[in-house]
C-alpha cells in the first residue's frame, strides 16, 4: 500500500518533469534560430537526465509523435513539387520533409555538453527501441545527424601509448572487446614498443576514445593470437624492421554511435600512418575471430549453399563435415574439447580450415555471412590464410573452434577488391583459392 | 583567329575536367558507405580547384539537375506516407526528399580538407548564385550542412592578442569590417591590455578565425568611436577595474558561411567569459553604427511609418527632419560636411539623436529596419544611448551623419527582451523612451 | 684458469676504455670553450656507460687526483691575493681553486641528455663514496653544481592525477617511500578528487618526477593513517569545503640529487597553490611518522637528555618509561605486539604521546634528533599533536610503535618558527606544550 | 636651493632603500639552506627594481667589498691544504675561495622571476664597469653562475616563423643587429617559405630570445646580400632542392648574457636541424661582413704584419694597396663613393679581394683580428670566398668597403678546422689560398 502510494507520487513527479522538458523543447524549437537556445538547451539537458526510464520512453514517444512529419503538409508540398519542379517548391518540400526534432537535436548541441548528451540520449533510446519498433523513425534521425557529426573528416586519430593518460588508458582496458585485457600489466604489454594503439576521438568528447584497434608490428603475418598477446615485456622487437602490421582487435566504446561506421576508416587511417612511420612494413593483414563459424557449420546444409558452390562443397567440404561429425558428434563436442585442449590432430586442422574457408568464400555475399568476414572484405581486403588452433579461449573455441583468419589489407588493391566484393566475388590469395 | 582556338581548345579541356568530376561524384555516392570515399573525396577536391569559373557554374548545375530530388519519388513516397503514417514509411518520405548532394558533400568532408574545400566551393557557388537563381536549391544544402558543422556548440571561442600568432593578426589585420585597421600598430594598440579580442574556431580550419569581435574594457559606456580606437599604447587602463565591456566591432571572416549565424553566440559567450574573468564588470554593450539612418532620413515620409508612431513622430520628429532639411538641404549634405568637420551644433545633435531613436524604435521590426539594430535587438539587447557626432570617418558620415548607439546587454535580461522584440517591441532605456 | 683469463680480458678492455675515456676528458677540457665540446661530451657519457663497476671507480679517482685542485697554485694565488686584494688576485684565486672538474661537469652538460648522465653518474659515484671516502671532494662538485642546476627556481610544479601519462604513475608507484602503493587500484584512490599528489619536475628530465608529495584534503587534521589512504573510492568528500590540507606522504625518486634539498620547497609551493585554489583550507598540516622514537625510548637515559629538560622529564617521562617497561619489556616487544593488533589500553596511548612529545620537543636540536621531526621543525612548522594508534602497519610498529605526529604549517608563522627553531627552541602547540 | 633640497631628500630615501636591500641580502646569506629564502629572495628583487642608477653602484659595490673573499681566511686554508692535501682541506679551501654573492645570486635564482632578475642586474652591472674596473670581481660571478645556467644543454632551439606570436617577433625586429629589418613586411619575407630563423630560449624566460640566426635556403653560395634580403614575397624557391643553407644575420637580444658564448652552439645546432630536416642540403655557410676591414686597409703597414706574411704581402697585397690609396686617397673615399654607388670596377674588386683574403687569412690570430672572423674562424669555419661589392647599404661600405665573405661550415670537417685554428693556421679554401 505505502509503497504504491510513493511510487505513485514519484511516477507523478517524473511525468511533470518530463512535461516540462517538453515544453522546453517546443519553447526552443520556436525561437527563430535566436542565440538563447544555446542557454535552454543546458536547461533541456539537465532536465533529461532527471528522467527515469519510463519518462525517457515517454519523452522519445513525444519526439515521435509530436516533433515528426506531417504527412499532409508533406503530400501537399510534394504534390506541388510534382506539379512544378522549382527551387522554390524543392526547397518547402525539404522543409516539411525534416521532422522538426532534427532541429531540436541540433540546437541542444549548441550548449555546452551538448554532443554528449545527444550521444547518451540515444544510448537511452536504443535500450528501449527493441520493444518500441515505431521509435526508429526517431532514431533515424539521431543517427542521421551523429553520422554528419562523427564524420571521420571531424575526428582525430590520436596514438595510445604508455605515455597517455590513465583515464584514458582505463578506457581502452574497459572496452577492448575482442581480446579480454586482464590488467594494467597486460595493458601495458599491449602498449610496448613493437606493439601500436590507435584510437578516433572528437573535439567535443577529448579523452574519450570512439573506437580503437590494437595493432602488432610482426616479421610474419601471425598464424595465432599466442604471437601476438601474452608472453613477456621483455620480448620487445626492432620495431624498424618490422614487415607486417597485424591488426588483431577493434572494439568499439560508444553504443550511442551505433550503426555510424568508424572501424574501416580507422583501420585505413591507421594503415597509412604506419606506412608513413615505418617504411620497412610491407604488409597489412588482421587476425580475426570467425564468430559464426561453429553454428554455421554444426547446421551445415550442403543444398543451402549459393548454387555455384554446391558442386565444389560436395567434393571437399561435404566429407570433412561428415568426417568431424562422425568423429567428434553433431555439436562437434569433442573437436571443440581438443580445441581447448590445442589438441586437434593435423587432419581435423585440416578440415577446419577447409570448412571455414568454404563458408568464408561463398557465404560472404548471403544472409548467412559472417559479420568479422562481412566487415573486411567490403572494406577491400583480400581473404589471405585460415589458421586453425589459433585461440584456444572458451570464447574462441565456442564461436569459431579456435580457428582465425587474416585479412591482407593491399593498400593498391583494396578499391578494386571492394568492387568485386560488392559484385557478390570474395578476392582470396592463391591457397585459400586452392582449398576453396 | 588564333586565340579563338587556344580559348576553343581550352574550353574543351575544362570540360572534359568538368565531366571527370562528375562522374567522380557519381561513384563515389554508388559506394555503399564505403572507406574508399575518402580517397575518392580527395580526388573530388583537387578536380574541383582545377576548373575555371565557366566550368564551376556548370558543376553546379549538374548538381543541381542531377543530384537533386525525384519529384515522381517524391510524390510517391509523400503518398504513401499520408495513407499510413508508419515509422518505416516516415523514413522512405526522408530518404528520397534528401537531394543526394547532400551525401555528396558529407563524403567529401571525409577527406583531409574537406570541409575547407566545401566552404570554398561555396565560396564559388555565392559568386554566381544573384545571377542563377535557380542554384538556390543546391546552396540551400551547403548552408544547412555547413550550419549543423559549424554549429557553435562545435566552435572554440580563442582570446586573440599580442601572443597570438602573426598569421592569424595578419588576418585580423584583413577582415576588420567595421573600423579599418591601418596597419599592425594599430593593431597592437587594438590588442592592448585594457582591449580584449576573440574570435571562433572550428577544429578543422586551425588558424583561420570565422568571426571575431573587438572589446573594450572602460569606466562607462562610450559616447564616441574616438573613446576606443587611435590614441596612444600607454595610456592603457586598469583593467581590474574596469566596469563596462564594449563591443565596438563584429566581424565576419568567411564569405562561404554566409548565413550561418555565429555573431550572436560569439557576443554573448564572451560577454560569459569577461564576466567570469573580470568580476568588476558591469555592463556589457556596443558602441554601433546605424548604416541605414542617412538613407532613410533623407527618404522620411511620415505617413508610412508603422501606425502607431504616427502620431508621436508628427509632434517630434517631423519638426526636427524639418528643420534640418531647411538648414541643410534635403540630401543634408551641408549637415554631413558639418558633421565631418567635427562642427554639428548642439540642437542639430539633439534633432539628429531624437530622428534616430525614432528610426530604431519604431523601424526595426519593420522592412525598412537597419540591420545592426535588428541584430542586437533581436539577440535581446535593449536600446540604450544616441550618440551624435560619434564617428566622423567618411564611412560613417555617408551611412549614419556621424550617429553611433550603444545597444545594452543585460545578461539576466536578454531572453525577456528578445521575446519583447519577437512581440513587436523595442526595449529602451529610460533616456531613449524619453525621447521616443 | 680459464676464467680467470677470461676475467683478466675483460678487465683489461675495461682499463682501456676507461682510458680513453679520461683522454677524452682532458681533450675537453683543452678545448677554449669550443662548441666542439658538445660532441665530445655525447662521447664521453656513452662512455662512461660501458664501464663496469670497477672502472666507474677508477674514473671517479682519475677525477680527484687529476682534475682536482693544485695545492702550490692554490697557496701561490692565496699568497698574492694576500698581499694586495685587488680584483683582478681574486679572479686568480677563483681560477685556480675550482677544480677542473667542474668545468669538465658543465661542458659534459651541453650534451643531450647531458643532465641525466651527470645524476646517473652521481648515483654510481654515491654507491662506493661510503668505502672510499676521499671521494667526498669529488662528490661535493657533483653536489654544488646539481644544487645550482636544480634549483627550486628552475623546477616546475606539476600536479599527478588521473589524467597524468601512465609512465609517469608507474613511477610514483615505484618511488612511494612512506606509505608503499599496493597496485593501480590503490593509486587511483589516492589521486581521487579529494587527494593531491604534486611533484617538482626539471625542463631536461621531462617525465621524471624528482620528488613528490601527497596531499588529503579534510575536514579536520586527521588522527591516523586509515583516515587518509585505503578504503573506497567513492567515499569522495566534496573538495570544496576541505578545511585541513595534509601532507601524508613525501618522497624523493632521485637518489643521484641525495643532498640537493627540494622537499621544502616543495611543501610550500604546494601550500600556497591549494590556498589560492581552494579559500576553504584553513589549515596546512602533515601526518608524520617517528622513525627513531622506538629506538630512543628503548635506550632512553633521563641523564643524557638536554639539561633544560632533565627535570621536566624525571617528573612525567620517567615514570612513564619505567611503567611501559615494567608492563611491556625493555624492548617493549609486549606493547609492540599489542600495537600490531590495535590493542594499545588508553593509559599507554598517554604514556606514549608524553614520552614522543618529549623526544620530539627536547631531541628536535640534538644529535639524537628523529630527521622527520628536523625536516619539518626547520622547515618553520609547529608540533601540533601526538597521535598514538595511528599507524599499525608492521614498519610503523617497528620504527615508532604506530604513534604518528602532525606538523603544523601556519604559512604565515612558519618564518618565525624556522628563527625559533634555529635558535634551539621547537615551537608546540598548546596541547604538547601541556604534556611536555 | 629647493631643489638641492628634493634631491638630498630623494637620495637619503634611495641610500635607506639601499641599506635595507644589503639587510636582506645578509639576513638570506644566514639562513641555512632555508626554503624561507624563496620568499626573502622576492624581497630583494624587487628592492633592487627600486633603485636609481646611483644607489645600483653602491650596491654593486656593497656585494665587492661585503660579500667578496677574505684574503686572510683564503690564506688560511690555502695553507693548511698545501701543508696536507686531503680532500677534507680541499673542500675547505673551495668554502673560502667562493664568494658569498655566489651564494646570494643562487638563492635570488628561487623566486618566480629570479632568473631573469639577476640577467637584469647583471645588465645594470655591465653599464658601470666600465668607470668601475674593481666590480669585475662581482662581474665575473654574475658571468659564471648565468654562463652555468644558460648552458647551451638547458636552452632550447625554437624556429620563428610566421607562425610564431606577434610579441615575439616584435623582439626580432628590434634586436636584428646585421642587416636591419625594416618594418613587418620586411620581417614576413625573412620568414617565408625558403627562408629560416631560429632562436635560443631559456625554459625560466619564454618568449624571449636569447640570440637568434636567420638562415636563407639556396641554390648556391650567395655573392650578396641582395640575394638574400630584400626583394619580392612570391619569388619563394621550392625548399626541397635547396642545396645550399646560408647563415647571413646572427644576432645578440640579451646584454645581460655578454660573455656568455650561445652563437657558435646555436649555428652548429641550426646546421644539425637543416641536415636533417631538408636532406637535399650539401652546404652550410655564411654570408658575413668584415667590420674592421676599411681601418686595417687605411692603416696597413706591411712592417707590422706577422713576419711569415711580409714577404707574400709585400709581393700583391702592397701593390694593390699602393693603387687604390693613389686612385682613391688614403681613406680611400673615393673607393667608398664608388662603392656606395655600386660603381666599382673589376681591377678594384679584384684588389679589394685580394687585400680581404690576405687580412682574414694573416690577422685572424693577431691582435688585429676581425671579430666575425675570429668566431667562425674559431668555430671550425673555413674561409671560403671574398665578395667584393657585396653590401651597398651605408654601414657596410664605411666598415668594409661593401665586401663580404662566405666561411664554409662543413660539419665533418669542424673540429679538425677549429684544431687547426687553435695552432695558428686558417683553414682556406683552394681559391683563396691562390690570391693569399
Amino acid at each position: 500500500m505505502f509503497s504504491q502510494i510513493i511510487e505513485r507520487a514519484s511516477r507523478a513527479k517524473q511525468t511533470g518533469l518530463r512535461k516540462e522538458l517538453e515544453q522546453l523543447c517546443l519553447r526552443m524549437l520556436s525561437e527563430g534560430g535566436s542565440s538563447n537556445s544555446a542557454h535552454i538547451a543546458g536547461g533541456i539537458i539537465e532536465a533529461f537526465a532527471t528522467l527515469d526510464a519510463r519518462a525517457k520512453l515517454a519523452f522519445f514517444e513525444f519526439l515521435d509523435r509530436s516533433l515528426g512529419l506531417d504527412p499532409v503538409r508533406v503530400l501537399e508540398a510534394a504534390t506541388r513539387y510534382a506539379e512544378d519542379p522549382v527551387a522554390e517548391r524543392a526547397l518547402e518540400v525539404q522543409r516539411v520533409t525534416e521532422p522538426p526534432r532534427q532541429e531540436l537535436l541540433r540546437r541542444i548541441n549548441r550548449a555546452p555538453g551538448g554532443t554528449a548528451a545527444i550521444v547518451a540520449m540515444r544510448r537511452d533510446l536504443l535500450r528501449v527501441i527493441g520493444e518500441h519498433p515505431q521509435l526508429r523513425a526517431v532514431d533515424s534521425d539521431f543517427r542521421h545527424l551523429l553520422a554528419s557529426w562523427f564524420n571521420p573528416g571531424f575526428l582525430f586519430l590520436q596514438r595510445v601509448d604508455w605515455q597517455s593518460p590513465a583515464a584514458l588508458l582505463e578506457k581502452i582496458i574497459r572496452h577492448e572487446a575482442v581480446h579480454a585485457i586482464t590488467d594494467w600489466s597486460d595493458l601495458r604489454r599491449r602498449l610496448r614498443p613493437d606493439r601500436r594503439c590507435f584510437g578516433f576521438f572528437h573535439p567535443q568528447l577529448p579523452g574519450e576514445p570512439l573506437i580503437f584497434v590494437e595493432v602488432a608490428l610482426l616479421d610474419a603475418i601471425p598464424r595465432s593470437i599466442g604471437q601476438v598477446i601474452g608472453g613477456d615485456d621483455d620480448a620487445t622487437a626492432p620495431v624498424a624492421n618490422a614487415r607486417v602490421a597485424a591488426f588483431y582487435s577493434i572494439s568499439n566504446c560508444e553504443p550511442g554511435l551505433r550503426g555510424v561506421s568508424l572501424g574501416n576508416f580507422l583501420i585505413k587511417q591507421v594503415a597509412e600512418q604506419l606506412r608513413r612511420e615505418l617504411p620497412s612494413l610491407k604488409r597489412f593483414c588482421t587476425l580475426s575471430p570467425i564468430p559464426s563459424f561453429r553454428a554455421w557449420l554444426e547446421r551445415l546444409d550442403i543444398d543451402r549453399l549459393p548454387e555455384a558452390w554446391q558442386a565444389r562443397a560436395r567434393a571437399g567440404v561435404s566429407t570433412a563435415v561428415r568426417e568431424l561429425r562422425a568423429r567428434h558428434g553433431t555439436g562437434l563436442e569433442a573437436l571443440a574439447a581438443q580445441a581447448a585442449a590445442g589438441a586437434v590432430g593435423d587432419d581435423d586442422q585440416r578440415r577446419l580450415a577447409l570448412c571455414a574457408g568454404v563458408f568464408l568464400a561463398c557465404e560472404s555475399t548471403t544472409g548467412h555471412a559472417d559479420p568479422v568476414a562481412r566487415f573486411h572484405l567490403d572494406n577491400g581486403a583480400r581473404l589471405e590464410r585460415i589458421n586453425a588452433a589459433a585461440d584456444l579461449t572458451s570464447k574462441a573455441i565456442d564461436e569459431s573452434l579456435g580457428v582465425m583468419v587474416n585479412y591482407l589489407y593491399d593498400l593498391d588493391a583494396i578499391e578494386a577488391n571492394h568492387e568485386r566484393f560488392v559484385r557478390g566475388e570474395v578476392v582470396r590469395s592463391r591457397s585459400i583459392a586452392g582449398i576453396t
